[in-house]
């Protein structure tokens, strides 16, 4: 058997998120659903480096999976290219040693969320993009971002739906770049806990109309309470757009 | 009564186009739909510069109709914004004289064609852009266009299917904007035939990719006939993107 590291992006407004789900069209099913035919009927299971929720797009996901057969990167890529559907893509596949992991082996990730903030809601970004027409004071929000950076229990800013005990997580970066139209928020960490990058994009947005200062995020994270936090941010201005790995 | 002119914008992906057809969703029915909902039940016809195809987009299609309701602009834009479908949005509205027709006082249209070289098919614009990774030769293509601009019958590029008589018409400008991602053609004239610019497009890759010389173009035009010229490039590539009026 070879292992094998695909790196995948897909548009996430018709999937009901990457895991599978009973009778629901997921990311991980198209996939699986293409192997199985590949493999003539024998399955092949995939696993991710996480999973994303409905709406939520990738840029750079990285899943893997075992196969017996031997083809060349670019013979994979085609064949999965033409057999999967279009909001899916192939964007790099590779051999890899047996003992690599998607998920226990990724390092770091990078989201980034896109914020459309024209007066007028554009159809071609409506999938693609949060809308949200305010004038956002960007210092205020860069201060507060400095709060949410380092390594600190997360618990305020995870989904109380979470099975996940150690909440503990390290934030890298945070930053923000922005023109008249748009503002696109990088996260960079160790790993996101269950809506955290849109809990933390929810509250940073209070920040910037000024519903909340700077100050309160240190409070917010200490409280380890996810009610003291903002609200979670639409999932489809998110973007899981790299997984680092060693 | 007041007559009203409105830009318009929408993404074609979920339309069977423009026009009202029976049991499908336009852009059309969507429109007189919320038409029908402001005037409290009472019929408002809308009229548009020209109908577009299913998949088809519109960056600045032009419509006309006639309502007593005297709402400012911004009451009309934010009224109509809001109980639209999202992917159509106003991007302008004004009060004109009665004698305005969307679709009799359009002097010029705009088309604008959008091609994507990517070698992977990119998920995000796969309703936005045609996927043609193949190497073009620009220069053949220009050459090739310049026996497009100017009066001729168009028969040649006009789909067999239309009812419209007379196919004299002028082509003003076609220009290309290319880089290694991605082909963006301009097609600017007095009116375009039913499937003109995408019967062009269609004919100009075949010259791109080397299939016909540019000079075949004169003989195509001189042919008068539908079967000499390529084939139909596909709808969701295109966008209506600007209507003149004197």
């Amino acid at each position: 058997m070879i292992r094998y590291k695909c790196t995948i992006a897909y548009d996430g407004t018709n999937f009901a998120g990457y895991q599978i789900q009973p009778d629901k069209r997921t990311v991980q099913l198209e996939l699986e659903k293409v192997l199985l035919t590949m493999h003539k009927g024998r399955e092949v299971k995939v696993a991710a480096s996480g999973r994303t929720d409905a709406g939520v797009h990738a840029k750079g996901q990285v899943i893997h999976f075992d196969s017996p057969l031997a083809l060349p990167p670019e013979r994979w890529k085609k064949a999965l290219g033409t057999m999967l559907p279009a909001d899916i893509a192939i964007v790099d596949i590779e051999k890899v040693d047996s003992e690599f992991h998607a998920r226990f082996n990724a390092v770091g990730k990078e989201y980034r969320y896109i914020i459309s903030l024209a007066e007028v809601k554009d159809p071609f970004i409506r999938n693609y993009a949060y809308h949200y027409p305010y004038k956002l004071d960007l210092a205020m929000m860069e201060r507060a971002s400095e709060y949410l950076i380092g390594t600190h229990d997360f618990t305020s800013f995870c989904s109380a739906k979470t099975e996940v005990v150690d909440k503990v997580r390290t934030v890298k970066l945070i930053d923000f770049l922005k023109d008249d139209q748009q503002l696109v928020s990088r996260f960079v960490g160790d790993g996101f806990l269950y809506n955290m990058v849109r809990i933390m994009v929810g509250t940073l947005l209070d920040v910037g109309i000024g519903k909340r200062r700077p100050e309160e995020i240190k409070d917010i994270i200490a409280a380890h309470d996810r009610t003291k936090a903002g609200r979670t941010a639409p999932g489809h201005g998110l973007y899981l757009w790299k997984v680092d790995y060693k």
